[in-house]
């Protein structure tokens, strides 16, 4: 039967009068059908990874929640649940079009809500903003951690529309904007700034707006003794911070592989150096403060797992699994004394966010030029349109986009923060914070029947 | 080489003998590579969307647990784990037959444990019964929030087992059911009934006989004082709730997405629509329930995003985005006031199931007519066996099976839950609801080592 | 315009002079093509399922926290995140070569850090690494619960540094090792022995080395009394725990249908034999322990479906649905037996990481022996490189397959804890136990502001 077909079909293609509705058997319909079927692959894989990604959502609310006290667990949930609430809305409506329309590299001002493709039911665009929303919601939530346990939830709410409507997308479209007509100024810059997944796009613009958010708050009562040195104020629940951390790790799988937005075989190999980094980071740090300090903390090496994701997410795909290695070390280590330099200065960050996530995310954006590794990977030759290039001024620019992204964030951070405390108030009073958020500001109690107390 | 290969199979191909073995160069060959592949791509998509729903069922455990006191957390842990697990069995022996078997319009009788395909090792069916049952297995945990705290847990297996292998297949292949050989009722009423991923097939099914159990079983001691007045009994653990929902929602990216049951573009878009409806969800429940009772209250809040997604899931797919923020808007308005009016109308609810699958799942499947959007989504032109027509008599239609589902299910329900009531007993005793279920029913301590107190 | 080129294409195949940067439109092309496709799919589906393995890490993580005490919490999440990390770098390093490259029929020699294919950034062996490691840190972790509550941090990371690099490779590379160049001395046994996904390479591995460390270690402080009955230890959170075991359930769907890296029809009949395994075998445990202790018991009933998962894992491949539930049942029987005999045996494991891992992949490899299905399943025919033939002499195979498993990891196990015993040390003082491994190991304090008490 087989035969027959084919004979028909040669025939059909002699004649030149192949029906359209059929596809043709020619180099053409190959390459036609190939294009439509890795599209369908690449639509499901990246939708998968937005999954994956939205489901760091709760993996923050978990380490924000289980590394802070009792009394304001209800607060972060809130706090979580409404950043991305809001930041989904913000950015459909505003910040899609500013960080990917037509760009005068500096900011998009066209595509707000995927404009015309909205008639058209199957475009990819539907698939490319629900996986910029997550990564949206992903900046917007890291801020929460740094500024527990004293924020008013109102002014919060304030913030979070800022931050996703404006903020993360105009400093987003320098390095990934305007896909389709021009591009961002650092990605013109040089040889090109390269940051794949968002170590400065997403963690350290999330870290430096929380680093001028502690810094316009203050630290919470307590922390502080009279003699101006640091307390510990330990966290209420170290099992539900730890599964946190876990639900990051597994969605980070989503945030770097599913930066290809291409199913092919990258995704195993950025996996892989994600990996690698993360176990890294974990023992790095752990490492480090047991020598520091005497005993492996947990808290600490938790954050390191979060330092070396945070730091191998602008390299991930351009290092090589050792320069993976070595990124991981490093981050685990500065991780550490990062959180003990900013408990020095009385920067008050419960979480440690402003050095997991704007510490490190700087690294890790530098530590991608430094272990810049195409030749050895093979990818001088393959570099596609996701690969920015590299090569001798490679360092260069990824200085320029850190400091970029650092005056950017925090500036703008801290004049939001500072006209937010100025104007409505930014910081609960005295007796609220001392009773908890959860009571004061939702009427709610996190873990009625349970005796637990509270010292500060 | 590759030159030589061709002219080698042009020979062939002229003279019609090309081997068997080898996929035939033309356009059949092309039609079949494209079929195999996409099918193969279908089947990872809809088998990683069954896992996504599977995995909602911890979201319920959470929520439920979270949301009722910590004496009757082991019960609702062991109720999720065994409506899941009898249900498994009882869909795959008899559900699954009755949902989608041949069908008179009413149940299906025939592919009772797939039947036929069960020879071949790679059929879709294998894939489409995994999704199924774990669609089942979400109808049947949804009562069990309801019921928390005075149920016996003897009893609530036994409505496990019929709610899979019975009720939910029944009505299910009302809407959905006879796939290939005839289909249901509804679905084949004017311009048929649309329930893309099921408000009212799967969530209003759980909610109403989550209304008829909470009816029948009555209200928690404790839960009205002499005045008759509602009295709250807030929920042990907030945090471990937040992490229920945000799994549901995460989950849900399987529930609606993956009802499409193909791998293309069309996945994104209801991705979009789910996630905006949520969002939209949970900011209206929080701004609800902030003006009526002064702060804005955790449960309300989480419970807006759920009513969010029960209330699009029904027209996820034919709905704009637009239309899918004014769904979630409703339905986080609508929650609110529903769990008012049952507290008030003495139906204890501890979680609001009955609002957020029950009253949201029936809004949700309404508004999908209202809010039909084929010709602005451009589905009109590409409208396939998964979209159910649509135009003018859409209302209507959704209003007769939104009210076939109330009856069937509240109507078989009740009669159920009465006669499991006269017979073998539905409600614990005072004493035992009084000490907790955990004990009583499970000799088990949720929280052992923890000083846990309770009031009532 | 599609007629055009299809005329072109004609011209140009007619002529032999086809560009070789277009796909030739020829059977070799469409071979080609669809190879290309499919790999880019299998490599979607694998790395999937290695993020779904990954999350079983919080699963195992939460069952033994939550099933034991809160002063030990923080060192069980310690553990957890250990033995992934140290893992991940020792099986890059060493384990992968040592199981999957050349080899001698005891174990690999070449292909360490996946060798040549690292100068490649789209191999399919970055995936297949990916997919490895998180399996053997599976492996890894299981022994934690086991050792739960008395064993030394610092030796605890010795020991999963020699499991990751060494002694899990070394026995896997006997079942599944060198699958480029020869195959290991089980898979060319007799007919070959079958172990799918890993109920005895993996589960009973992981289960007989927990069993050798908790007979070297002895059981806790006060689990058996004066009269040398045992007594209850009741674990801290039982939520979390059931939380638990849905993740685990959740990453049993990567474990199980991923392990045939293909993304294909199969997936969907592998998942549907392992969800019922896991039903049945959660609802056989229930049933037994209401039996014998008169309640349905949470932690058994949980550890049930776990059993389920396990016992499956072996033959979830060549069964029909009927074997795995047959296989689940079983399983759901044992596991209880098992417990009580180890408890009475005054082996102290505190989670049932022995009984479901050890004793039910142990049965489960034999029962994949005697449920073998591959005619029913019509499997025979379409035998591939990932299933083992099957027949007459399977019975014996298996037997011989999982009794070696146990005298290498039993073995291996029983002289590794006392080789460390008697040197660093692997008990903590009676100090430490009694005040908790969190205050004595970490520092922490895993609930700080909840009341938790302690009788032993």
């Amino acid at each position: 039967m087989k035969n027959k077909v084919t004979t028909a079909a040669i025939v059909l293609l002699l004649a030149g009068t192949l029906s359209a509705a059929e596809p043709a058997a020619d180099a053409g319909g190959l390459v036609e059908l190939k294009a439509e079927l890795q599209n369908n692959l690449n639509i499901v894989w990246t939708c998968i990874a937005a999954f994956l990604v939205f489901f760091m959502q709760p993996g923050f609310a978990m380490v924000e929640a289980g590394f802070t006290r009792a009394k304001n667990s209800v607060n972060i949930i809130m706090k979580n649940l409404m950043d991305f609430s809001l930041g989904t809305l913000t950015f459909f409506f505003l910040g899609f079009g500013l960080m990917f329309g037509e760009t005068n590299g500096f900011f998009g001002t066209s595509d707000f809500m995927i404009a015309g493709s909205q008639g058209d039911p199957a475009s990819w665009d539907w698939t490319f903003l629900i996986f910029q929303t997550v990564f949206a919601g992903t900046a917007a939530t890291i801020v929460s951690g740094a500024m527990a346990g004293r924020t008013k939830f109102r002014s919060y709410m304030f913030y979070s529309v800022l931050i996703c409507g404006l903020i993360y997308p105009i400093s987003g479209s320098w390095a990934w904007g305007g896909l389709a007509n021009g591009s961002g100024w650092l990605e013109n810059l040089g040889s090109g700034f390269t940051d794949f997944a968002g170590s400065s796009v997403v963690h350290s613009v999330g870290g430096w707006l929380a680093l001028a958010g502690a810094i316009v708050l203050g630290p919470r009562l307590g922390k502080y003794g009279p003699d101006g040195k640091p307390k510990a104020i330990p966290g209420h629940n170290i099992t539900l911070a730890a599964l946190g951390v876990f639900i990051l790790w597994f969605g980070w799988f989503g945030f770097n592989p599913g930066s290809t937005t291409i199913g092919d075989g990258e995704i195993g190999r950025v996996a892989v150096t994600t990996n690698l980094s993360a176990a890294m980071g974990a023992i790095a740090a752990m490492a480090t403060v047991w020598m520091v300090n005497g005993k492996p903390d947990a808290s600490m090496s938790l954050n390191g797992a979060l330092a070396g994701l945070v730091a191998i997410t602008a390299g991930c795909y351009t290092v090589t699994p050792f320069g993976a290695v070595i990124i991981g070390l490093c981050a685990g280590v500065i991780v550490v004394f990062s959180v003990y330099l900013f408990d020095r200065l009385k920067i008050d960050d419960p979480v440690g966010a402003v050095s997991v996530h704007g510490v490190c995310g700087a690294f890790g954006t530098i530590a991608c030029g430094l272990f810049n590794a195409e030749a050895a990977l093979g990818l001088a030759e393959t570099s596609t349109g996701l690969f920015y290039g590299g090569g001798a001024g490679k360092l260069g620019v990824q200085l320029v986009g850190t400091a970029a992204y650092f005056i950017w964030a925090f500036g703008i951070g801290f004049l939001m923060f500072s006209a937010i405390k100025y104007t409505v108030g930014l910081r609960v009073s005295r007796d609220e914070e001392l009773k908890g958020l959860d009571i004061t500001e939702h009427g709610n109690e996190a873990y009625a029947g349970f005796q637990v107390f509270s010292t500060t």
